[in-house]
């Protein structure tokens, strides 16, 4: 539980970035040294007003009590920071954010940009008669970044483009009071919100900008959620599963709920963390597959899950967490397992078309910080046999073992030589050999060396694995003992299927995937909130 | 793994009941001996035809094959069972559905009841020289309850009512196959679908009916699932998700998703699942306390979660789980916990209204089995400081220390004393003692012997717990550290507070519980699909 992911503090630093490069570290260090300079420089720049203020009302911190419920008369609202426009000229606000950036001019006046969310403004406090002292330009200078600020005052429109805020009118100050102080930052925001090509430009300009890299980041996960790119993810993140569920509850499916703590391993192969449950040995599950069936052994009919999905992994890769959530689905079907891939089919280009109408706001945002371009799929989706990707393979001299499973770099190249022919990234492969598949799939009508299951790619990498299960119970155990399962360690689901189990087919997805292909990110750390990996067991 | 939770087979049912009463077992003994009759009588009193039947392609086993994916081209579905009305009379009907009940009258007719979801229909299958044979109708006779049968017929309006089904027509049956075979089940559907009120009556009458107890039910779970009293509840733990979210999602909140695997334990407190996470010590998260305040600290603003809790509970009760769904919500707030209780409010209220509203239908289909009042809730929630709650239980001669929790029973009294004198079943009781809550909750401004803190209850149960959160890191580690956490194991935690965490609230509730008690159900296994509690484990 300790080291390697505890937010910095002065004292370790050190013992901090043993996952960062030396490199970073100087760069931290670097940074914190500018920083309390600043902050130095603030406070030493403004006068030495020691003497009584009579302006005192205007500005300070806001005391612990006032935000202890104390004040529940108030019922007034701030104003959004992404509302001041324009048409607030003149206007008198209350709005409250955070001090992104403080910047004394002289001993009469200080800039605040403050930031809510993804907006920013500019709050100019200005020695005026009546409303601010010098002790008050003071006072604000010496803020630290990030605190959170009460401001209220004036909106008015400068004449000229202000660079460095999103919103175009400034706020000239006439009281300001600080909510919630910060120590001194590990990481600006400012700078974990920077582009590469941002950073590679100002290296050409001779300019070195910090570049915050991965474990620094997620060591201080609190401060990097702050930046518009991640925002926009996890929001991205939230629209997706609103409309998986919103697209399967218009189909007739339900929500359901599966254990997580389960006896036995949930499928067999993969890697199971295991703990003690009353004295009996249990396992997480690695995904709802047995119980989500079971659900449909139990009349459900069409059933959806979404939640948290558990594996032991090793792999150290971009695209594998050992926690993560899973998207999935279980149907009966009438007599093929097309039925399933039509749902997957509509389902996910409706989440697709949707993103791109209701989230432009928050994919700029992705896009200013981590560029990619907007994913080509097509109205109805491409679909290929195992077979026939196999042969595109081969035809390009590409040779695949046509029994086994594609590797990684198959499946790019695969999606690389389906995008040049059919112009999209996103398609089916269907039709697998039955021995890469799991116990609990179908084997084909006309040949059981191949299976009625598929895998859907964006951009080239699985996002979704599904099929036809079987739902004969002879079969079912027949299929397991093939595959070295201990049938005493499902007897309960082997059971469920004893009472006639109604043909049936799914698929399970990965939510942090499809958000990181979706967007074309790399590395499936930035999808998700607080990842767990290999080396990584907090924040 | 092995044990109390395994379905039953004919070898094994006394090991099974061994959570069941030996008179259950008896009674379970004497139901699958009718059943073996009825099965064997079915047989016996069809014809020993076994000549060539040249209607012999319109009833049989369906081969495997043409399940497995082979009839791709046959894009037709079949009518559902509860859309046959009068207005299909003299129509050719496809249904599939279950063989409810099967009964043979003389050698040329048999009765089956076929079930899909939670409509029946009657299908009558009589020798006829173009379509039925006597043959047919023995092999009608001879299927097994709960198997999956496919029929083709003319729906028929018959002039008396029929009683047992839904659906008032029947299908005048012309072809029926069988989809999947059921072997003799271990508790009918129609038996773990009746009401308490039903047996008493027919034990009125001199008839003694069969009662499955909920070991046995839970045992055998995907069964017992086909009732529609559990199609009902889960559907309405659907549908109170959906609300949830819609509601949420309206008011600018929105879905996260944190990790059910930490260091440390999440809240100190309760016991939690410990398991070995790469050779690091960790634990399943009671809640996603921590986490969610994190997602705030991260500027996310508004924000909630459906997911996975887990506790090593002790408590064999009727409201406690070892794992559940918990839906919580985190938010900043601007001054006041009031904040937080009016989202609380106008979200329940809407819950509850929406139910009321779109599951009628589910709602009576619980009531038949489990009759319960409506829940009596005002359209703006009655608020009462923990104080008055004391107040009123002293009033009526209950003392309860005025510094301490209250206890369920208390709790119960309370719910008692409000309905009577506020005509509600739903309220929130707020300002509690501080030393009863969480170390992370805000203690008042004007007295810190109390909490900015709330419960709230449906009929006499808590299902609720929010509040204000402490947000100033010094306040925290000294509320933590008088609580007697050790700041180590949530050193991340407190971190990241250090960058000026917004004034904020929240709450979690279980969806468990909101489902039992707003369906006045009496045990929280009934509305989780697959329960784990201190005993049960599977399936």
């Amino acid at each position: 539980m300790e080291g390697s992911s505890q937010t910095p503090t002065n004292e370790d630093l050190a013992s901090v970035s043993k996952n960062a490069t030396k490199k970073e570290a100087a760069k931290q260090e670097k940074l914190r040294r500018r920083q309390e300079q600043e902050a130095l420089a603030a406070s030493a720049s403004s006068l030495a007003v020691d003497e009584e203020d009579r302006l005192a009302a205007n500005y300070g911190d806001v005391p612990l009590k006032d935000i202890q419920s104390k004040r529940v008369e108030d019922v007034s609202r701030p104003t959004k920071v992404g509302a001041l426009t324009n048409a607030l000229e003149n206007c008198s606000v209350w709005i409250r954010g955070r001090a992104q950036t403080i910047r004394a001019v002289g001993k009469n006046i200080s800039f605040v940009v403050l930031r809510e969310r993804e907006f920013t403004v500019q709050c100019v406090v200005t020695v005026q008669p009546d409303t601010v002292s010098r002790q008050m330009v003071k006072y604000v200078s010496g803020l630290s970044r990030e605190s959170i600020i009460d401001v209220e005052g004036l909106v008015s429109v400068p004449s000229v483009e202000i660079k460095g805020t999103t919103q175009q009118v400034e706020v000239q100050v006439r009281k300001l009071y600080c909510v919630t102080k910060a120590v001194v930052l590990p990481i600006n925001i400012e700078d974990a919100a920077r582009s590469d090509a941002e950073i590679e430009k100002a290296l050409q300009a001779g300019e070195k900008l910090v570049r915050v890299n991965q474990d620094t980041r997620l060591n201080n996960r609190s401060l990097d959620l702050r930046t518009p790119a991640n925002l926009g993810i996890f929001r991205i993140q939230s629209q997706v599963g609103t409309i998986f569920r919103q697209f399967l509850l218009s189909e007739d499916f339900f929500e359901i709920h599966t254990p997580k703590i389960n006896p036995g391993s949930s499928e067999g192969g993969a890697a199971v963390f295991r703990l003690d449950y009353k004295g009996q040995p249990a396992c997480l599950a690695q995904s709802p597959q047995l119980h989500k069936q079971m659900a449909i052994c139990g009349d459900f009919g069409r059933v959806f899950e979404i939640g948290g999905v558990f594996r032991d992994e090793d792999s150290h890769t971009h695209r594998h967490l050992c926690e993560f959530t899973g998207l999935d689905v279980e149907m009966e079907i009438y007599w093929h397992y097309s039925e399933v891939m039509d749902i997957v089919d509509r389902l996910f280009v409706t989440i697709f078309d949707t993103l791109n109408e209701t989230c432009q706001k928050e994919l700029e945002a992705v896009g200013r910080q981590y560029p990619f371009e907007p994913l080509k799929y097509l109205p109805e989706t491409l679909r290929l046999t195992f077979k026939e990707g196999v042969q595109m393979l081969k035809d390009v001299g590409v040779e695949v073992d046509p029994m086994g499973d594609l590797n990684t770099e198959a499946e790019r190249k695969l999606g690389q030589l389906v995008l040049e022919k059919y112009g999209t990234e996103f398609y089916i492969l269907h039709r697998y050999p039955l021995a890469v598949r799991p116990f609990y799939t179908m084997p084909c009508h006309d040949n059981p060396a191949y299976s009625n299951s598929f895998d859907v790619f964006i951009r080239g990498e699985e996002i979704i694995s599904g099929s036809q299960r079987v739902h004969v119970p002879e079969l079912l155990e027949e299929r397991a003992q093939a595959c070295g399962i201990d049938l005493k360690t499902i007897s309960a689901y082997l059971d469920a299927f004893r009472y006639a189990a109604p043909p049936h087919g799914g698929f399970g997805a990965g939510l942090e995937r499809v958000v990181m292909l979706f967007c074309g990110l790399n590395n499936i750390r930035k999808t998700s909130l607080f990842p767990r990996d290999p080396l990584r067991l907090a924040p």
